[in-house]
């Protein structure tokens, strides 16, 4: 049995171990035109921002210790096509001319997403930078060091992330945000205080514009100016581009293989794709968000490591279902956790619900104790059934936490009552003795009436 | 309407302001033979520790508050008897002769819970202490100063904060615990490490004695010796008694109000005794165990408060039910996390499940994350229903929100399988990108086969 996976980040270097460990007999090769395997993504703006020195820590498993268990590693050579037919892939040398095929009787697409590039941003300057690969990371980490002042373009969770990095390492930023609010995300109730936090709390040095794009980059090798659209214009030293990003899916879609309607490699629970022996997993296929059963884009790479973990499962003659996603996210920006899981209030009402929320602060821990910090939640449930449709939760104390037991509750259609009943841990230094989470609830309860 | 209620910390206190809330027309009265009402039981080990000097702060709410939302508030006013025939309870003023009576519609009994006296610690020692009531708090904080040893007889969760306390004022702590390991509510696989990590990280000022209890206190006006069964005897400046609680129903049971089998008082999902017009609520009453359904005394303050809104809101004409509990907990040792929730594995099997279990140790955030720490993860599920029975977790990281994820799910009878599923949040200073959590689903998935 031969099996080839296309991309080696977070699900490609989990089908090749899980695959591996399934059928010790079979050969297992990782294609990529990228130049490293099996590293952590999430963990380059901690890595820009200084959090520690060596980026070899972001590597999970090195290519030496893939080969040592018998995956063999093959970077910088780029699938350039997929041929079903023939069962074969067509790959090109990144540092030769010629392309060669190979065979394959299971093939896995962990392909990824990509980095959206505005028009404005395609022209070659040497300043600009997304964040995708390892590559970029090093690169924005050494580009940082001699800007003064950095032009972060778009607000979702990669731009935040960054700019933390960026103001731990004393630059100015300035960050342009479509949106009425960064993070949007979010319901604007939840973004609008996570936007407030970050000005009070970076010293000065962050600018953020909102409802406004950029048009244009000026400079010859380099950006000197940005121009916005409504005709604002700065000089800069160094440009993020964090406008979003797309699934990597021309490769599969070129060899017949169908997109979802949010144009992400479609997948059934077992990662299939609709060509026999053919799997797509992490990035680039679709999910489903397992509370409107609907078809849904939400690249992250929690779910990028359980899907790899069940195509390995299913493509080695097991049986094993990826039953979807709830869009549980969480990120810092110095001192605040930002947490989110299921709908936001928007999400919902466009899914179709008839929405009724909470927004509530309060303390994380007893009064009195000395360490004690503020947590705001947002609770949504559908009016008709009483069940929760998701949690933001932001504050300097333990928000997070409180999302993710919110996020096991989503995964059987808890309603608002069954919230009010569960027994959480409490401890002064943990909680108040009625939780947010149940505060929140019995507020919800009576809104339901 | 005349609503009368016997105690006034968590429970008492709660449905008193409630009730008041619910029926801002009535009459709301608490007695108690305590010098307060409504204070933090659970913050006294912090204000021992000197986590903060006033320990008004420990007061949720001051008589002036409750008199001003007209709730009257007696203190040292112990009541004598309850009589259900003529709705009147007898009171006695602790610093008067005299008894007097009071009329009521509805009556509330709150007496909570006190401390377990063994034989040997019932002769008036000055320097002997047990903590339950605001005035013991403050009594320890005061001796400790003085003292050099410490003994505490009993190894639960009040015994290991208030070994936390004196560590933190550098006194020596002699801990005496019957079991084999102190925390006897975890499995051993969990208290052995919980006792190793209090053994190494107290300075050496801390000597567990396991396996052993005391028979005799030896001293005048003050314990000088403690002498244990096994013959071992030893010096001490003050004695720390922690050997238990029992439920406080003489009041209750001596008017003919049904106690249940675990000698608490039985009450139903609305907090009514088998007597019309009373209701009993806190750490004086039976619970339920949620998942397996049967009665179970588990006197913890988040509980209380809980069963006090229910009471309030159920005399007051209203209708909610108060569902059980899980048995959840959550305490501090130092740097250490300790939680549980649900099922350990030998009140599993005790409860006649035939158990699965699985321990594992996982970082609790990104291996290169500055901050990473480890957690101890204990999961309990059943054989036959594949459910989730209970988890345990230690860990200097953040070990107790993945206990409160589990709580949610025990609500509803999750399936190791669905835990699996469940989409949790991940950036690297959060958890690692496959939680403990879910790992130890895999493992426990692969172990039911």
């Amino acid at each position: 049995m031969k099996i080839i996976i296309i991309g080696g980040v977070a699900a490609g270097a989990k089908t090749a171990a899980k695959s591996k460990r399934e059928l010790p007999d079979s050969e297992v090769h990782i294609y990529t035109k990228d130049n490293y395997v099996s590293y952590s993504s999430c963990g380059m703006p901690y890595y820009i921002a200084g959090d520690f020195q060596d980026w070899q820590k972001l590597i999970v498993r090195s290519t030496e210790e893939f080969e040592k268990s018998g995956i063999h590693i093959h970077t910088r050579q780029q699938v350039m096509k997929i041929l079903p037919a023939d069962k074969k892939i067509a790959v090109k040398d990144l540092d030769k001319e010629d392309w060669y095929f190979v065979e394959y009787d299971k093939l896995v697409i962990a392909t990824g997403a990509e980095a959206f590039i505005p028009d404005f941003a395609k022209s070659k300057f040497k300043n600009v930078f997304s964040l995708r690969t390892l590559d970029d990371g090093i690169a924005i980490r050494e580009a940082m060091k001699n800007a003064k002042h950095i032009t972060v373009v778009g607000g979702g969770y990669i731009a935040v992330e960054l700019t933390e990095a960026f103001v731990k390492n004393k630059k100015n930023v300035t960050l342009i945000e479509r949106a009425p609010y960064i993070l949007s995300m979010f319901d604007e109730e939840i973004s609008s205080l996570i936007q407030e936090y970050i000005l009070a709390n970076s010293d000065g040095l962050v600018k953020i514009i909102n409802e406004d794009t950029v048009t244009e980059l000026i400079g010859d090798e380099n950006v000197k100016d940005v121009i916005t659209s409504k005709g604002y214009g700065f000089d800069t030293d160094m440009v993020i581009i964090s406008s979003g990003v797309k699934p990597t899916v021309d490769l599969a879609s070129e060899a017949g293989i169908l997109l979802g309607k949010t144009g992400a490699i479609k997948v059934n629970s077992r990662m299939e794709t609709n060509i026999p022996d053919i799997y797509a997993c992490g990035d680039c296929a679709e999910k489903i968000n397992m509370i409107s059963n609907t078809p849904v884009w939400v690249p992250l790479g929690s779910t990028a490591n359980k899907e790899g973990r069940v195509a390995a499962i299913n493509l080695s003659g097991g049986v094993e279902d990826f039953e979807g996603i709830l869009g549980s996210a969480v990120l810092r920006y110095k001192g605040l956790n930002i947490s989110r899981t299921g709908f936001t209030e928007k999400e919902g009402i466009k899914a179709g619900y008839d929405t009724v929320s909470v927004v509530i602060t309060k303390r994380d821990k007893a009064g009195y104790m000395p360490e004690v910090q503020n947590v705001t939640l947002k609770l949504v449930a559908d009016k008709r059934s009483h069940k929760l449709l998701g949690a933001q939760a932001i504050g300097c104390g333990d928000a997070d936490k409180r999302v993710n037991t919110v996020a096991i509750g989503l995964l059987r259609g808890i309603t608002v009552e069954e919230l009010i009943d569960v027994d959480l841990t409490y401890s002064p230094p943990f909680s108040t003795s009625i939780d947010i989470l149940i505060s929140a609830a019995q507020i919800l309860k009576s809104k339901l009436g």
